[in-house]
C-alpha cells in the first residue's frame, strides 16, 4: 500500500474533497451524476467537481479517479471521502484501488453501519456478483468511530484510524458528519429531479 | 412596493438564496440549469435547489419565482441574491417582479458595473427587445458598495440599500463577495459541463 505514512501534521485548512451522489430512478438502464466539493478545513468551499457513473454499473472507481485526477484542485488535496462505498445503486467503489490510482488517502463514511450480509444477498440480483463482492470486501474492516453520543462508521484506504478521526474531527464544524460529505449530499440531491 | 418595511433586525443566521447559472453553449436552443444555495448567514449551507430556463428565453423570473415558492425551504427564507440580472445569456430577471411573486426582498449582485449600453446594443439581436429592455430597466438605480479596497454593484427590489449593505457584510465571510453567490457560482459552474 502506498501512502500510508500518515500525516505529519493535520492542518486546519487541509483540502479533503467529499463525493456523493444525486438522485436517480433505481434499477434503470443510463447513469447518475457523482458531485465532488473540494472543502478547505471544515469551512470553506474552494470548488466543485462532478463526473457520471452508469447506474448499477462497475465503473464507479475508474470514473472517480478520473474526474480527481483531471480536476484543477488535484495538487491541493490531501484526502478523498466517499460517502459509503456504493454509488448510483450497486456501482461499488474499491477504495483500496481509488487510493492507488489517485494516490491519496480514501475513506468512506456511513451513518448507519455497513449490512455485508444485505448488500451479499442484493449483488446475488446482479451480474459480476463476484467482482463486486471482492471489492466490497476488499474496503475492508469497519471502524466505529463515535462522536457526541451519534456515531459514524469508517473504512480506510492509506490511512491510519488515528489520522482519520482527527480529520473528521476538524471538518465535522456543522454536525457530527463532515462538512466535505454533508455539503456534497446536500448539492447532489438539491441538483437532480 | 410590498416587504420595504425593513428588516427590524439583520439576525446572524438569516436564511439567505443565492442564486446562480450553470455553463451552457450561448445562442442555442434548449435550457441552462439554475441553482439556488440556501446559506444561514455566511457559513452553513442549509440546502441546495434547482430549475431549468430557456437559454435567452423571457421564463427565468416565473421559473425562479416557481422553484422558490415550491421550495421546502420557503418559509425559512428572508433575502434573495441573484448573481446580476442576466441569465442563461439574455434571459432577463424583473427583480421587482420577482420581489412580487416571492414576497422576498431581492438583490442583484455583479463585482463589474453593469454596462446598460452594451446591454441594450445585444438585445437588439434577440426577439421581444423592448420587453427585455423594460426589465434591465426595471432594475432601478445600480448602487456602488465598497468592500476592502474592492467593490460590487448592487440593483434592489423590496430592500433599502441600508439594510442591503448591512446583509452583504453579514455574508461575506470569505471574501469580498457574499457567500451565498459565491458558493452558487462555484456549484453551477461545477455541475456543468
Amino acid at each position: 500500500m502506498i501512502g500510508q505514512k500518515g500525516f505529519r501534521v493535520v492542518k486546519p485548512e487541509i483540502r479533503v474533497l467529499g463525493i456523493d451522489d444525486g438522485k436517480f430512478i433505481p434499477h434503470t438502464q443510463g447513469t447518475a451524476i457523482v458531485v465532488g466539493v473540494v472543502f478547505r478545513g471544515g469551512y470553506w468551499i474552494d470548488g466543485v467537481m462532478h463526473t457520471r457513473i452508469s447506474i448499477d454499473g462497475l465503473d464507479a472507481t475508474e470514473q472517480l479517479a478520473s474526474m480527481i485526477n483531471n480536476s484543477p484542485h488535484r495538487k491541493q488535496l490531501r484526502l478523498v471521502m466517499l460517502n459509503g462505498i456504493t454509488f448510483a445503486g450497486f456501482n461499488i467503489v474499491d477504495i483500496k484501488e481509488l487510493h492507488l490510482s489517485t494516490k491519496l488517502p480514501v475513506m468512506a463514511l456511513t451513518r448507519d453501519k455497513p449490512d455485508l450480509e444485505a448488500i451479499r444477498q442484493a449483488l446475488k440480483n446482479l451480474p459480476n456478483t463476484d467482482e463486486r463482492w471482492r471489492m466490497a470486501l476488499e474496503a475492508g474492516e469497519i471502524y466505529k468511530v463515535s462522536c457526541k453520543g451519534s456515531a459514524n462508521y469508517v473504512e480506510l484506504a492509506g490511512i491510519s484510524l488515528a489520522d482519520a478521526q482527527k480529520i473528521m474531527k476538524l471538518t465535522s464544524t456543522r454536525s457530527c458528519f463532515p462538512e466535505p460529505l454533508r455539503v456534497a449530499h446536500l448539492i447532489a440531491s438539491g441538483i437532480t429531479p
